[in-house]
C-alpha cells in the first residue's frame, strides 16, 4: 500500500481530503494521496515565487547536476517506478518499463539543454540608424509554470513539464492526474533530495475546482496543459494574460501504399494500434491502405490483433489489459455499437468486459462516425482501402485534428506531397504515427494544440527574450 | 485631396461609409477613404483562405522579388509618402521621413528573410528507439493573420505585420488607425502593382464593432495586435483558440550614471523624450540620474527642451508639434496637474494649447502618480535623482510595464547588473529606450505585452513547425 | 577591340607586357590587356594590407550598398558582360547570359550574408571553472587574400572569391585566367566606382612565375585557388603557412535508375553533358544507366546529342561551339581515341576541326581509361548499363575525384544508399551533377578538392575567431 | 612500477625499443613503454581504415554510451590517474586532479556533442534555376585522424583529440609525448574496455622518425598537432595534402588596468603565471601594469611570489615543482641571464637548482629579449608599466604570437577596444589569459596555430559536409 504525501513548497504534507488510487485492471485500492486545498496551493505558489530569483541565477553546472542525479537515480528505481505505473494506469509492464527509459532521457536531455539555452549575438548596424551597435540576446525564465499531466503517461508527460523547467530556471506547479498521481509523487521524493532548491518544483493533486486556480491565477505566467482538447481550449480562453501550451488529442492516420513492406506495416500498425488499450494521444487510430493490398494488409492485420494476449498488466507478457475506467470502456462500446448501426462492420473484437475492451477492428465506416471524427483513446482501429494518395491525405486531414500521421511508402513524391499537404505536426514515414522521441518538436495544429514540446522546444517557452543593445561609440 | 479607397480581396472598393481624415495640426480635411462593412471584411477573409495555398507554394525568389519591388517604390516615393504620414498624424517631417526609411528596410529585411525560413535536421537515434531515424523540420505558414496597427507608426507598424506576412506565406488582414489609414492604403496601391496574388493582403479600415471581428473570427488564426495595453489584453481573452501577439505601451525608464557622457546622454535624452511628442511607446517617460551629475544633467535637459522647435510638421524644422487630438492632449494636461496637486514641480512647459502640448519636465514626482506610473504617450519626462544603481534599477521595475529602457555608463559591472535585473524587452546601452531597429527583436514583458516583433521573429511567430520522420532502415 | 587595364592598389595601369586576347572561335583578336610585373604586384600587396583596419571596420550597410551597386551596375550591363565572356571564351551567349545572372546573384547573396556575420554567445559555466563566466565569439577578417581563377566561368567563380572577401572584410588580390581576364576587369571598373575603399581589390592578370608569389607570399593569409587537380595540390604544398581553399576539377558520374522519369533525365544529361563543350568542373561525364533502360535512354540520348545546334557563340541558338584552344581540343581527341583502341565503341560526335571537338559519346569503356578516370574537360560522356545500385555506386566512388554526382530515381532506398556511400561533396536527385547554384555549399572531397565555396561558406573560411571571455563575478 | 603496452589496432602489443619514464621531480623511474615499428605503425593504420566504416555508421546512442562509459570510468580512477600524471610530469597533484576532472569533462561534452553533429537543410530556390529544390548538408566522418599530443597536459591535450574523434566518427592514431606516454596508455584499458570497436582508437608511443610517418603518410586525412611552433609550422608544409590542424604556443600578455580590482588581479596573475612552473601554452607571461598602480601590483605580485609553496608534487600542498627536464631549466636559466645583461632586474627567483627553476619576476625587459619575444614555458613573468591602453595593447601585438590574452578592467570601452584590436584567439576579461574550458573554442593566430579546438570546434574539423540536392518536381 502506497502512501504518497503532496510535494508543495519544498514540504510533504497531507490534507483531510484523502484520495485513495485504484488498480484499473482489478479495482483493488493500491494506495492513497491526498487532494491539496486551495491555502496550501496558494503558499506553494508564494514559495516558488519567492525561489524565483534563486533560480534564475543557478549555474549550468548546478542545474546539469541536478537534473543528471534524478535520472541516475529514476534509472536506479527503474523496476519500482515501472510497477507503480502499471498499478495505478493499468499500463502492460512492459509499457511502463518503457515509460521509465523515456522519463530517464527526458531528464538527460535538459540536464545537456541546461547548458545550450538559447543566446543570440548580432549586429545592429543593417542601417546608419544602429551604426556601432550590436545586440546580445539572452532568454531569462519566463516565471512560475503550472503543469497540468493526464493518466495515460502519469511519469513521462509529468516530466517533459518538470525537466524543461528545472533547465530553464522556471519554478514549476505540477497537477497529475487523479487516476494516476502516484508515480509523480514518487518522483517528488526523488527531486526533494537534490539541491534543488526548495518549493522549485510542487507536486500536488487537487480536485477540479482548486485545479482551476492554475487556470486563472495571475502569477502563473505559463499553464502548460496535457489532456483533452475540449478541456484545454476552455482553459486558454479563461487565462488571462498568461502563456498557454495544449497538448491534446488527436484520432491519427495511417496510410499504407502498394509500394510499401506490407508484413512490417502490419507489425507496426498493431503496435500504434493498440498499445496501452490506444489510450495514447498518437494512437493510430484510422488506417488507410491503397486498394491493391488492401486485402493482404486486413487478412495479416487481423490475424496479429488476434493474437495479442490480453491479461494481467503485471504480467511481462500481457499485451493488452483493462482500461483506465469502466466508463471508459462504456463510453467506446458505445460509439462502436454506434458505428455498426450507422453500416460499419467489426472484423474483430468489439465485446466489452467490464473495464477491458477488446482489440477492434472496423471498416466500412464514414468520416462522420465518432469512431472516425472523434478521439477514440481506446483499442479501436477503423481500417479502409483508398484508391489514389490524393483520396487518402483528404481523408486524413479531414480531421478537425492534426497532431500526428504516419505513412508506409518508399516513394520519394509520395512522401513530398504527403509532407507537404498533411495538417498535423508530424509525420512518421514507414511508421506509425504514435512514434515520438523525447528530443524531437511534438504537437498538434488545428485543435490538437497550441505550441511545442520536445525538450529544447519546452525549454523556449518557458523562456522570454531580452535584448542588451550595445553602443560602441 | 486624398481620397483612397478600402483594398479587400484584391480589390480597392469602397463603403457607404465615407471616413474623412484630418491634420491634428490644423484640423484641415486632407482626404477621405472608406470604413469597411462586415460584409466587406468577410469577403475578404473568404478570399484570403482561397489563396493561402497559392501563397504557401510560393517559391523563395518570386517572394523576394514582391517584397523587394515594394520597398523599391516606397523608395521612389519617399517624400510623398512621408508627406502623407506627416499630414495625416502632425509627426514632423524628419520623423516621417525617418519611418518611411525604416519602412522601406522593413521590406527588405522581410525579402533577405523570405528566403532563409528556419528549417532543422535532426538525428532522432538518442536512444534505441530513435535508430535509423532523422527529422526534418519544416516550418509551414500559420494561415490567415489579422493585424491592426496603431496611429503613431502608421506605416511603419503597419509593415512590420504585412512584410512578414508576405515573407512567412500568409494571408493577411490589416486594419489600421482609424485616425491615420491613409499612409498604409497608399502602400496597398504599391502592393498591388506586384504580382502577389490578389487577396494576399488587404487593407481595410473599419469601425470598432466590424474590426472586433479580427479579433473573434475562429478561421483567423494568429491576431498581431498593436497599440494600448487595455485594449491588448482584453483582446487576448476574448481570441479564442488563436494564437494573439502583443505589442502595447510602457513608460520606459533610463538611467544616467555619474561616469556616463552627460552631454551625450541629454542629446539623446532629449531626442527620447519629445520626438513625435512622446507618442512612442518607447519613449523616455522617466529619467534618473546619478545624484553627482543631477544637477548638470537637470541644467543641460532643461535648457535643450526649451530650445526645441514648435511648428507645421511639415517643415523641416519643426521638433514638436501638435498631439495626435486635443483629446489626448487634454489627457495629459489632467495627468501633469494631479502630479503637481500631488507635489511634483513643472521645470520647463506645461501650458497645453488645443491639441498642442508643449515640451515638459516634471521632478519630485512619485511612482504611483500618472505620469509615472501610467503611460503617458505625451511630451512629458520626470526628471529624478538617484543614489545607488539598485534604487534606479528598483523605480524602473515597480512600473506594471517593461517594454525597454536605456542606462547610460561605462562601467560593466553596472551594465550586467541593470541587463540581469531590468524586466523589460529590451535595454540600450548609453542612448535611450527609444531605440530600435527593425531586424531586432522588439517587445515587452509584463503588461507591455506578449511576443516579439522585428522582421525574423515576426515571421517566426506566423509559422508553424512540422516534423518528417525519416526511417531509414 | 577592348583595351583593359590592370587594376592594382586601387588604380587602372598598364605594363610593358602587352597582352592579346583572342576568339576562340575564330582566333580573331578582341581587345588586349597588360601582365603586370612583380613590383606591381608587391605595391597592389602593400596597398592591401594598409586598408586591411579600415575594411574591417566598414559598418555592415556600408558593405551591403557597396555589394548591391554592384549587383545593379551588373544587371545594367548585362548582355554587354555577356557577349565579352562570350568572346573571350567561346561560351555560347546562353550560357554567358546565365553567367552574369549567377554573378549578379552571388553579389546579392554577399550583401546579405555580409550583415549576417557568424556570432555565438555561450555559457562557460558548464563546470565550477567557469562560474560567472560567458563567452562572445566575434569572426574577424584573416586577412590578406589571394584569389587564382580560371578561363571557364570567367566572371562568375572569380566573384566567388571576390564578393566574399568584401563581405567579410579582407582585401583581396585576384588572379584572372590568362586566356579570359578582360570580363574581371571589365568588372574592376564597376567596382572602382564604388565607395570601397582603394585598394581592397586587386585584379591583376599576371605570367605563372609572378603568380606564384600569391601561393608563396607570407603576407597573404588565405589562398583560394580554382582550378586543375594537379596545379592546385602542389600550390598546397608551396604554401607555407597561409591557409588553402582548393576548387579542382572532377569526373562527375550519373545514375539513371530504372524507375525515373527517362525523358527528363535524358534532357538534363544533354545539357549536362554538352553545356560549354563539357569544360565545367561538374560537367557530367559518366553516365550509368540501369540495364532495363538502358536502350531506351541510349537512343533517346543519342538523337538529342546529334540535334545540338553547332556555331558561333554569338548566335543566341547555339548550343555547343569551340573549345577554348586546339590544344584542349587535340588532347579530348588523343583520349577519345585512346578508349576507341582500348575497345570503347563511339555513338555520336568523334571527329575534331581544329578546337571544335564535337559532342561525343562512348560506351563500352572501362575505368581505368583517361575518359573515365581523368576530368575529360570537354563534350565526351562514356554511357554504360549497371545491373545493381551497388555496382554503379561502386563505379563513381572508383574515381580519385569526388566533386558531385546525380542519380535519377524515385525510391527513398535508392536515395539514401547513394547519400549515405557516394565520396562527393554534393548529389543531385533527379538532375544532373552539373547543379549548382551560389549559396549553396559547393566543392569536392578526394582530389577534388579541400574546402567549400558558396558565399556563406567562403565568408567563413575567410574569418577567423575570437573569443570574448566575460566574467561577471 | 608502471608497464604500459602499446595499444595499436585493437591490441595491447610490445617492442623491442623498451621506452623508461623517468619522474622529472626526483628522476627516479616509475615505469616503461614501448616505441612502436614503423611496421607497427602501419599495422593499426590499416586497422584504422578497416574500421572505418563502421564507425560512420554507429548510432548516435553507441557513441555516446561509449563516451560516458570512459567519462565514468575515469572519475572512478580519478586518483590514480591523477597520481600518473603527477609522477611523470611533476605537475603538482593539486593541477594533475583538475586535468583529470577535465579530461572527464571533455569526454562528457563529446558524448553530448555526438548527438548534435551539425546539419543543415536550405532552401535553393532563391533565384528560378533553384526552383523546386532544396538542400540537406550533413557532415560525414573526414577519415583517419593523426593526433600527436605534449606532455604538459598529457592527458586532457591528448583527450582533446581522442573524444572528437569518437563523436565524429573518426578512427584516430595518437602519438603521446614520449616524457609522458603513461596516462595516455592507461586511458587506452579504459577505452579498450568500452564496446568501442576495435582499431577505431590506436595510442602509440614513436620515436621522431617513425611518428613522422603521422605527417607524411596519405592515408591518413587530418593531422591535429599540440606542440611548439617550429616544429608544427614544419609538418604543415610536409603533411601534402591532407588538413592540418596546428595548437601551438604564445607568450600571453595581460593588461592591469588602473580600476581594475589589484587583490584580485595579483592573485589570478600568480596562478597563471606559475601553475606547473608556466609550462602551458596560455602561460601569463607578460604583465603589463597600468603606471598609477604598478608600484601597488608589483608589491603584492611579488610577495606572493616568494610565498609559492616549493616541493615534491605529490603533496597536495606544493605549488610549484621541477620543470619537465633539466635541458628546459637551464634554457629558461640562459634567457633570463640574457635579459639581465640587457638591462632587466631580476625581482624574484632567478636561481636554478637542477631541473628545478623557482618562480622568477623580471621587470625593465625590452620587447626584443627571448623572455618577451619567445614562449618561455618556464615559471618567469615579465613585468611592466604602461601608460595608455594603446601602448598595452601594442606590446601585446607586437608579439608574433596570438594565442589568448588578458585585461583587468571595468570600462567597456577598454573592453570593446581590447576585444577589436588584440591579435588573439582569446581575451580574457577580469582574468588571466591562463583561462580555458573544455567547450570553448581554443586556439591562436600569428604563429601560435591554425584552427581551433574546444569539443565542437574539433569535431566540426573531422567532418566533410555533403550537400543532397532535392529536387521535387
Amino acid at each position: 500500500m502506497y502512501n504518497l504525501k503532496i510535494y508543495a513548497g519544498g514540504h510533504f504534507i497531507t490534507s483531510p481530503s484523502i484520495h485513495e488510487i485504484k488498480n484499473p485492471f482489478n479495482n483493488e485500492i493500491i494506495g492513497k494521496t491526498y487532494l491539496a486545498r486551495y491555502e496550501q496551493l496558494d503558499d506553494a505558489i508564494e514559495k516558488a515565487l519567492k525561489v524565483a530569483t534563486e533560480l534564475k541565477k543557478l549555474p549550468s553546472y548546478v542545474k546539469y547536476k541536478i537534473l543528471k542525479e534524478i535520472a541516475v537515480e529514476l534509472q536506479q528505481n527503474r523496476e519500482d517506478m515501472a510497477r507503480l505505473i502499471c498499478l495505478e494506469s493499468a499500463k502492460p509492464m512492459r509499457y511502463s518499463l518503457g515509460e521509465v527509459d523515456r522519463a530517464i532521457q527526458t531528464f538527460t536531455i535538459a540536464a545537456e539543454e541546461s547548458k545550450r539555452l538559447p543566446r543570440e549575438y548580432i549586429d545592429l548596424d543593417w542601417t546608419e540608424a544602429g551604426k556601432d551597435k550590436e545586440g546580445l540576446i539572452k532568454y531569462f525564465p519566463i516565471g512560475l509554470v503550472a503543469g497540468i499531466s493526464p493518466f495515460n503517461f502519469p511519469l513521462n508527460l509529468a516530466v517533459h513539464k518538470i525537466a524543461p523547467a528545472i533547465a530553464a530556471g522556471c519554478p514549476i506547479i505540477l497537477k497529475p492526474s487523479s487516476s494516476t498521481p502516484l508515480s509523480t509523487l514518487n518522483l517528488a521524493q526523488i527531486i526533494d533530495k537534490t539541491e534543488l532548491p526548495k518549493g522549485a518544483v510542487s507536486i500536488i493533486p487537487m480536485d477540479r475546482e482548486t485545479g482551476n486556480h492554475l487556470v486563472t491565477d495571475e502569477r502563473i505566467k505559463l499553464l502548460s496543459f496535457t489532456g483533452s482538447d475540449v478541456v484545454g481550449w476552455k482553459m486558454k480562453k479563461e487565462a488571462g494574460v498568461k502563456k498557454v501550451i495544449l497538448e491534446l488529442g488527436g484520432n491519427a492516420g495511417v496510410i499504407v501504399a502498394a509500394t510499401s513492406n506490407i508484413d512490417e506495416a502490419v507489425k507496426r500498425c498493431v503496435v500504434g494500434g493498440y498499445a496501452y488499450s490506444g489510450q495514447v494521444c498518437i494512437h493510430a487510430q484510422r488506417i488507410y491502405v491503397q486498394e491493391k493490398v488492401f486485402k493482404e494488409f486486413l487478412d495479416k492485420f487481423i490475424a496479429k490483433v488476434k493474437n495479442l494476449k490480453v491479461g494481467d498488466p503485471l504480467d511481462p507478457e500481457t499485451d493488452i489489459s483493462a482500461m483506465i475506467d469502466e466508463d471508459n470502456a462504456i463510453r467506446v462500446e458505445q460509439w462502436v455499437n454506434e458505428s455498426v448501426e450507422g453500416g460499419a462492420k467489426i472484423l474483430a473484437g468489439g465485446a466489452r468486459k467490464g473495464s477491458y475492451y477488446p482489440p477492434t477492428v472496423l471498416s466500412q465506416t464514414h468520416n462522420e462516425m465518432k469512431v472516425c471524427a472523434l478521439e477514440v483513446f481506446g483499442p479501436v482501429v477503423t481500417l479502409e482501402p483508398y484508391q489514389s494518395l490524393e483520396d487518402a491525405l483528404n481523408h486524413i486531414n479531414t480531421s478537425k485534428y492534426g497532431l500526428q500521421a504516419g505513412i508506409f511508402t518508399n516513394d520519394i513524391n509520395e512522401i513530398d506531397q504527403a509532407f507537404a499537404s498533411l495538417d498535423v505536426g508530424g509525420l512518421i514515414l514507414n511508421d506509425v504515427p504514435t512514434f515520438r522521441v523525447d528530443h524531437m518538436p511534438y504537437g498538434g495544429v488545428k485543435n490538437s494544440g497550441l505550441g511545442r514540446e520536445g525538450v529544447k522546444y519546452s525549454i523556449l517557452d518557458m523562456l522570454e527574450a531580452k535584448i542588451l543593445v550595445k553602443n560602441k561609440k
